[in-house]
């Protein structure tokens, strides 16, 4: 049994709360005495007890002398929950192996921890732990959600046909995909002719999966007095179905995100500012080519989800997944770069980020 | 050592004429006698000797009572060159193992040898050697060349932009590759539009590479008054570039296809015909949208390599791979399928073919 061996449990176990900690940290800890793990613990969503603290109130024995290891840098600070720091000194521990260090300027565990006599190894597995927390150590350096961006297209770069047909462009693995992509982010948005066309439930219909919040932007509040014909309101009793609009609406049972407005449109800057201090640290837009277009203007495209199904349409009306103005000239274009392809038995996915963000 | 060994053996020697066969298949075989190989042949270049033939040619021993490999069954009939069947038996071959059956009707091979008593294995390595000789199963069963459309895309699915830019949507490891593409198809298509815009070369730059027969599109026969402005004629000492026309032209330096008209273009079935005629087995179309998408409606596109760079131009101007009035319904669409996904760099190519055939 080594460090990185143990760090791997601690991401599992972080793993356990995802989708359910906003913007908070997934954290996993265990505690590690004569070569055993004595207790385990995690974060168990946004707001909730550190894992440290969860792994110390599992405890069975006296932890005295023990190891703790966990992929966050324990906090020194009173934010929601006490400083992990301050427990673990406590408790007499011996020694901490963390994988990152927590880049929340407020943070300052490891001076703490030596400061009290404590051996702190960092660095175990730094980059998987990276990954595992990207969405948080985004928000921590840019101060606003991730936002990814995700579209089905032919092998020719289509989303629908001339006459507007898109089902379905992908097959139903990319589309049980998308089910678990709605599990990890926060919050999904659409336009409002998405639910106009689709009526869609917007759901996470995994095992376990977390429903994300749904944002349905519509500047003028047109649907408002027809909420009733859409299968999104109906899952209204969880609350999640907000409505962002440049109008007032008197509805007291809708839920209304008051934005900006923009050459008479939602302000997506402040649409993501809100959506932000409401604690949704992640958003997939699952959009048409008006909004996808909207956001990548306003450098607010962070990450694709391009799904590519093997047929060809062509069509001279047909639509792409970008509608606007374009660049003229190719070295202009938005850059990307592809950080994986999966295969959904006939279909791939490209996973691209945009080159402008790295945490 | 075993059957599988030596007709990987085969096949490596096969591959040493990929480019040089047109029409015929790549044929390696090997002698073995006493666990040692005592001979090696492949076929050269279309209509040159067989590889069997070859094999025998490089003898230094008798190979009485040896086994002969070979991927492809032996011929049988007179071609332009004599059936290989009467030399096996003539040399006293024991055995004969073989990959794939000829499936050209006029090739009984294996019955011959069997007739007088000879041992054959077949299926050794079968798929490999479809694959290895895909082009020539395809033209025998279809009865004309292979053909492949090849362009580059952002991610958004457009291959030029509102200003019709499109240099450099691929990088240079991309158009390395194509240039390997270029010496594996036996002719490239482009449109006149291509050699008025970017006075392309189109050859093959690989080490060792053959530069393939170049036809250019041009319906009207306007580039001709031009040509001595253009890179490609300048090649013609190597009498390789065609121009594919529905004019007639007095000019004897030019190498003019005369094809048949439909709706005042090139008949493309017609061009193909010749083309194969010409004992061209495959064609690599380097085309635009417009003509891209005149070889999909009549059916002519068997094979797709699209290679993607992770960018995004948008623009309602730009253009997509495929231009014309399309399907309108999804299902209707062109349906392919993915062989083949490789990343060059920044870059990702996929590979697909038509549904439509097999081998």
């Amino acid at each position: 049994m080594n460090d990185k061996y143990y760090m791997k449990k601690c991401f599992d176990l972080a793993l356990k709360a995802k989708g359910r900690v906003l913007r908070n940290p997934l954290v996993g800890a265990v505690l590690i005495k004569d070569g055993k793990i004595i207790s385990e613990g995690y974060h168990h969503g946004y707001g909730m007890i550190h894992a440290e603290i969860d792994c110390f109130n599992n405890l069975k024995e006296d932890p005295k002398g023990a190891s703790l290891y966990v992929n966050l840098e324990p906090c020194s600070h009173y934010g929601k929950q006490g400083p992990c720091t301050k427990e673990i000194i406590k408790r007499g521990i011996k020694k901490v192996v963390i994988s990152n260090l927590d880049t929340n300027p407020k943070v300052s565990g490891i001076k703490e921890l030596l400061d009290n006599g404590i051996d702190v190894v960092t660095g175990i597995l730094e980059d998987e732990g990276l990954k595992l927390n990207e969405k948080f150590f985004f928000n921590i350096k840019y101060n606003r959600p991730l936002i990814a961006l995700k579209y089905a297209q032919t092998l020719d770069g289509k989303i629908s046909s001339n006459t507007g047909d898109s089902k379905w462009i992908s097959n139903k693995f990319s589309r049980e995909y998308v089910h678990k992509l709605r599990n990890d982010y926060d919050a999904i948005i659409v336009g409002k002719e998405t639910i106009l066309k689709d009526n869609p439930s917007l759901n996470s219909r995994i095992d376990g999966g977390i429903d994300p919040v749904r944002v349905i932007l519509d500047s003028n509040l047109s649907i408002e007095k027809k909420i009733k014909d859409f299968k999104i309101f109906d899952l209204e009793s969880d609350k999640k179905t907000f409505i962002a609009t440049c109008k007032y609406s008197t509805n007291k049972n809708l839920n209304i995100i008051r934005c900006e407005s923009k050459n008479n449109r939602i302000d997506l800057n402040d649409l993501v500012n809100k959506l932000y201090a409401m604690n949704l640290g992640s958003i997939l837009v699952e959009g048409g080519s008006t909004i996808n277009y909207s956001f990548l203007k306003e450098n607010l495209v962070d990450r694709i989800y391009e799904f590519i199904s093997p047929i060809i349409i062509a069509g001279d009306r047909s639509k792409s997944a970008f509608s606007g103005r374009g660049v003229d000239n190719i070295k202009y274009g938005y850059k990307f770069e592809i950080e994986d392809i999966k295969r959904f038995d006939t279909d791939i996915m490209i996973g691209a980020k945009n080159v402008y963000w790295n945490i």
